[in-house]
């Protein structure tokens, strides 16, 4: 039945709530939903966020279904008065709607569960309009309505992400899927440290130009985000063979051509290349950290199954914690300041003595705002690696708030651990 | 001039960019002008985002202007060909685009400064729509554009946080505010830990419901955030002190009403509460963490001026490490397990006597994925906070990921030091 229909090629979302158009809250329903969009080879075209006003849904909405092949309505499914989504996309599309009792049956046994009665104005969620499938939700009261409009599907989901995500999934899987056009968006992702936007376009403009225009054409997007630059390379074919090869060589050539600084071939973050290296090596480590004042230890921590390879660490903020907790002695301190390569380095070797760990790391600098100095400006850091062929030690100097000199400070850190990992693992294989 | 004009009441938001569309990136440029525009007295009335393609830019902008009196575009004013936006709005405008020179020569001096010459494509971004108000861009090779269309203003800005936001505080302040109309938003913010969503619901609603009928009217919305319930009141009035002075009361009674969880009342985090609590008191805090990993130390020194009460702290995560660096006595591990209340409490002890600090926290538990024992499931988390006045010790089991586990036990262990130091002040003041 459904094979005689077109493909669905584009999507549409728009997201109903008027908490969506303050400034606490972002719908991220979106992003999961392009992902699994691209997986079934349909293009987000557009997406919108409208209030709880009847006639800004409805003209969005009819602007929607005359684009995209699929439109995806979140949010607005509740039993309130200003839940307004199932009556508006009922008007629209000049369907009835009507009571459906099995739905009042399950809110009402939904409610009975929790020793309670259904209030009234739940019936508001039993609505359906004409012809509609109903789309069970495990995880709330309010059930999601799928619609076939001509050769167009609309789809009308949950806000909250629990209740959408494993709804979206059951209706791609047993719906959208039969309706897909062959071809489907592959992606494979470059992450790089250690070289800005520019430098690493200069580098691989070479190799992906030619690539837009190659068999099948692979689209390559450059983003700079705190303290990374991601490369995406995007495929869209009907052969995943054929496309998953492609990226790989795209991929691998781009990766070569960036060299060291080409940390993820694979989406893994930072801090879990970091993790599979160490425990690639046999290898644990310890910090001590001043101004990034516990960020590094937490994203080593972030990752499953660190605890195999992290030993621990210590944020000293203050001078006497850093010796007796690292072993930094009073007179280096005294001597070079506690914002110094020296310190950086004493931390970096105590720590990782104290803690018998194979690597150390030492951090130290001015998160700000305060602590300057006119030879030590905000944003100044030293990092330390040791490791068992020696220590390497570096002075950054970062831009930003606090927050983000935080984070620049625990990424270079990272990013010095896997050079140094990697150049350790390098020389035991020579 | 622009006295005889319509006050700017609704706005629209547009943000241009094929990239804003894919699962890695999201628009948060519109929070921050939610935000702005509130304090106009600008309700914002939608947002889109729409991808590079001129049609759909084009009927979306129409669409915008048919509704909205401020219509604010962002992104697309790079130099390259997918930059769309000044094109299309001079279209849809019928305002035909001329190369203004003196641009040229602003972006000649950027390129200049860096020793290099400007790009022939960079000439783009100096065209300028008949009659437009150009807005300078320190920060950027784009310029910003402001046209007034009839009665309604179009605002073209750049998709850069940093050159987009300094840009609409100018326009802002020298524009927008001039057509504001008298009435303006107002807000105020209760933050609470330790209650459920429907607890706090239950206990304030007859407290906020009539208030949405009160003059001025404030309206209230309820948000479940990670580790803490958000209470967001707001009014719309034309008198800046009874609004503030309706906020004030109201935000006292719900406040009154929660009593203790109700922890925050200006907005501020909870490790910024904590932070000036500590501060007030002439205390300090020491950590000792297990399953949170550093998180806990990071957040109390995410706080700027945080050294001045921040000792330092452990992130302990072998059996060893906690017992060399907090004192915690091996055999009382073995007989009760790391993750264990006398271990929380002997961490929460040890790390404060070895660090001389005011209070010492002690965090242990199971952020999984692994790690789960029949009698300790993942999540389960004992925290203990150490003070003059003696130790106080809870377990706690959190459902979520790794990264929620970590969170949410950060914010039980510093709402747990808030209690603490409120009570310790309490007794002093007594």
């Amino acid at each position: 039945m459904t094979g005689s229909l077109a493909p669905l090629r584009s999507a549409e979302i728009i997201a109903v709530g008027s908490e969506l158009l303050g400034s606490t809250r972002i719908d991220t329903n979106s992003l999961f939903l392009a992902d699994a969009l691209a997986s079934l080879g349909i293009a987000l075209r557009a997406k919108a966020v409208v209030g709880d006003r009847r006639g800004d849904l409805a003209t969005m909405f009819r602007l929607a279904l005359e684009r995209a092949d699929l439109v995806i309505l979140t949010g607005g499914l509740g039993p309130t008065d200003d839940d307004l989504t199932r009556d508006v996309v009922s008007e629209v599309l000049g369907l009835p709607l009507a009571e459906d009792p099995a739905i009042v049956a399950d809110i009402e046994a939904r409610f009975a569960k929790r020793g309670m009665r259904m209030p009234a104005i739940n019936r508001r969620q039993a609505m359906v309009p004409h012809g509609a499938t109903v789309l069970e939700n495990p995880n709330g009261s309010a059930p999601g309505l799928l619609m076939n409009v001509g050769d167009r599907v609309v789809v009308l989901l949950p806000g909250p992400p629990r209740e959408m995500k494993p709804m979206f999934e059951r209706v791609a899987t047993f719906v959208l899927s039969r309706r897909a056009r062959r071809e489907r968006f592959y992606r494979a992702t470059i992450l790089v440290a250690g070289r800005s936007e520019s430098h690493v376009d200069e580098a691989i403009q070479p190799i992906y130009a030619p690539l837009a225009t190659a068999v099948p054409p692979i689209e390559t997007t450059i983003l700079a985000t705190p303290g990374q630059i991601e490369v995406h390379l995007t495929a869209l074919s009907d052969d995943p063979e054929i496309a998953r090869r492609a990226l790989a060589s795209a991929r691998d050539r781009i990766a070569a051509a960036i060299g060291d600084d080409a940390f993820s071939l694979d989406g893994r973050s930072m801090e879990d290349i970091v993790g599979g290296l160490l425990l690639g090596a046999g290898s644990t480590i310890a910090v001590a950290e001043s101004c990034s004042g516990g960020l590094l230890l937490s994203r080593l921590t972030d990752v499953p199954g660190s605890s195999a390879y992290v030993r621990g660490g210590v944020v000293a903020y203050s001078n006497d914690v850093k010796t007796a907790f690292a072993d930094v002695p009073a007179d280096l301190i005294a001597a070079h300041g506690a914002v110094s390569e020296p310190v950086a380095t004493a931390m970096a070797e105590g720590i990782r003595a104290r803690m018998g760990a194979t690597i150390g790391v030492g951090v130290t600098g001015i998160a700000g705002p305060g602590g300057a100095t006119p030879t030590k400006p905000v944003g100044t850091v030293a990092i330390a690696v040791a490791g068992p062929a020696g220590t390497t030690v570096r002075t950054v100097r970062f831009n930003g708030s606090r927050a983000q000199i935080k984070h620049y400070a625990s990424q270079s850190a990272l990013d010095m651990v896997r050079r140094t990992v990697a150049r350790n693992a390098a020389v035991r294989r020579d």
